[in-house]
């Protein structure tokens, strides 16, 4: 097999572990310097091979990229950027393979979720039908964890994790202070359709009258009349209640609880604010002292409070896909089998790029309590084993030391500029 | 001197170390047998007291105490309750005289802020006055860090950490993204007058350009048209804008940014949401994608990411209190005396309670830039070694332990019933 080089990118929404599934891919990629040559990285994201600013990662030291082990966002950039079908915008997909080309791409690596992963599957088909030479491995990547197939997405561990440690510290701070003063703590979570991210705070509390004492699920219709009863319940019998609301939170006709009525690139609607709507619900109703959160950003990038297991298995990701293209496969995408629950057991499977292409998986009903407002065992089971183990960056002077990339770009070899 | 009894309680907002402070009174106690009895603590703070509703400590063992080092929250309860003046309600004072003389009480440790300082400077007049035998020792605790004298609170280094920690994550995740997505990421932190915990935001920044690019204080007046033109020219220099606002940012009229409404026991006012209001200012104005977290609570209970400093700090401060009590002092409150800033190095002082009630101290306008957005070098040298230092609680399958108490009541010996 010829040495050919490789182009990495990073898409979507970036999480803590990402930049692991990075070093995964250059520190795998360095170990075969016979089959791949250099590996670039798209400047934010698959905007950088259309636009031809690729990222030069050879420039970079071992000590540097190893440092991507702990260094939470999208260390070459990321981007919401949906390529369009192929039919509708041809010359996206040509543009591609003519800067693939220029520098003799061999090896194209998509990080990204469901979205993203359409794309993967379209620049596979799209170079297969023109002869282009070359491996297309998507690797999974969402704090949603909505993608099929595999049994968790590298980045939802750690949200998860962050989550739940931040509702059980919340719920002693207001436990710890309920006679006189916030009576309810509302956390509002990520996930805009499936309610993984709000099933996670679920495993803050373990014995019966812990925190969190609801769950507002995507999943489920919102019932305004069953919540506040529900809410009324909880104060008079533990003192306090704590909700963990998702953004993705909504009524029977599927309208948003929140809606701040802007849409991103991918035509999703941008959410938040969901906290504050339930807050005002419940003090109009019970006239509860309230306090809400938004956690926001900071859960997906709270790299501080990491699960090992997710950066083990984002970094598993990475290298597992240099793997598979160099074992000459294509149009797949390395994915983690659960073999065994207890002790948790995972190994490394794959699965086709159009099995994922754009499938959401939602939490099943199993998983939730039979009144809606709560995670059932199975559910526990399932994700416990995900917030595992910590994996804490290294700090100077009480702060993270993050990497820093230098981010040298490849000389342009095309002289054409290209509209995104 | 006689063996007597030590009432202790917990007051006002809680921290993710005030129980640090309450390990250092009871494991202190317990090294001094043969002159402090029990200690009791207040059940829900001084509430506790005046309904004699108190716990008893010796119940713990020394494992369950020392887990207090690493437990956020107050282990005992605490409460928003402001004793009236003297005047004004005799009878509180005479109730907590009566339920201290039932149980022997010859030690009085009261941990809170300025407001609650203002309580022991109150109780230890009034015993006074009253010939009742007993040590009044304050702690000080508070996340705010508006305490006179002390050089420092319990409390505000954790709170420190963690937000400068959060707007470093978040800031990388913001600019890896900000081609093609959010532009400006706003971060709500506390501080309802005092703008040190938004100040500690911007040790997330080190090198110039560095996020947090516009920090608000409480302390500046908020200048509509100054700022907006600050967020255009920092997403146009740097492509993104990071901004830290804290709740208590208001207009040159004194006005809250935001207002919830409401109002807490100490009549302070509710505040909460100024982020979106700031958002929703920038999107009006310039269009921007904008994300906003509003962190509340999570802030101040976040014992995973607590500063090994403050942590040390408030276990040193609740063992000085006893200490101090021991030496038959009365009316004075432990505070920390820095002696260096490099290498950072502090010592245990001391002040009189009447010094510190119910003064509030705000940041010096040296500590804040020219422009009024940023924190000086002199803030950053006060600040820095607040945060340093790690000081992880154990984990259990992916979560922090955290100690729950017994919290075995002591039998009531009065058969009378006050109304609070």
């Amino acid at each position: 097999m010829k040495k050919r080089n490789a182009f990495y990118a990073q898409s979507g929404g970036v999480t803590a572990v990402i930049n692991a599934t990075a070093c995964g891919v250059i520190e795998t990629a360095r170990k075969h310097k016979d089959r791949v040559g250099k590996v670039y990285a798209g400047h934010n994201g698959i905007l950088g091979a259309l636009k031809e600013e690729l990222i030069d990662t050879s420039k970079e030291s071992a000590r540097s990229i190893a440092g991507l082990m702990h260094t939470p966002s999208g260390a070459f950039g990321s981007c919401r950027y949906k390529l369009k079908g192929i039919q509708e915008n041809r010359a996206q997909y040509e543009r591609l393979l003519e800067v693939f080309k220029a520098h003799d791409i061999g090896y194209f690596f998509y990080n990204g979720g469901g979205d993203s992963q359409d794309t993967s599957h379209k620049v596979s088909e799209f170079s297969r039908k023109m002869g282009y030479p070359i491996h297309c491995i998507g690797i999974p990547k969402t704090v949603d964890n909505d993608l099929p197939v595999t049994d968790n997405c590298p980045g939802f561990g750690s949200v998860a994790k962050y989550v739940a440690v931040s509702i059980r510290e919340a719920a002693y701070d207001v436990r710890s202070m309920a006679q006189t003063s916030t009576k309810v703590f509302i956390m509002e979570v990520m996930g805009r359709h499936a309610g993984w991210i709000a099933a996670a705070g679920g495993l803050a509390g373990e014995n019966a009258g812990d925190a969190p004492h609801i769950i507002l699920f995507p999943e489920i219709a919102f019932d305004q009349e069953r919540f506040l009863k529900r809410v009324k319940f909880c104060v008079d019998r533990y003192g306090y209640c704590v909700i963990c609301v998702s953004e993705g939170a909504r009524l029977a006709d599927g309208k948003f609880l929140a809606d701040a009525g802007t849409t991103d690139a991918f035509g999703h609607k941008q959410l938040g604010g969901v906290a504050p709507v339930v807050a005002d619900m419940i003090k109009q109703a019970h006239g509860y002292k309230f306090h809400w959160a938004v956690a926001d950003y900071l859960q997906r990038s709270a790299r501080h409070i990491a699960s090992r297991t997710d950066v083990e298995q984002a970094y598993a990701m990475g290298k597992a896909a240099v793997r598979f293209a160099l074992q000459g496969k294509t149009a797949i995408l390395p994915v983690i089998v659960r073999t065994s629950d207890r002790p948790y057991r995972w190994k490394i499977g794959s699965t086709s790029l159009k099995k994922v292409a754009n499938v959401e998986r939602m939490m099943p009903r199993s998983y939730i309590t039979k009144d809606g407002f709560g995670i059932t065992k199975r559910c526990r089971t399932y994700l416990s084993p995900l917030i595992r183990g910590e994996a804490y960056p290294p700090y100077k002077n009480g702060l993270p030391q993050y990497v820093q990339l230098k981010n040298v770009q490849v000389p342009k070899i095309l002289d054409s500029e290209f509209d995104v």
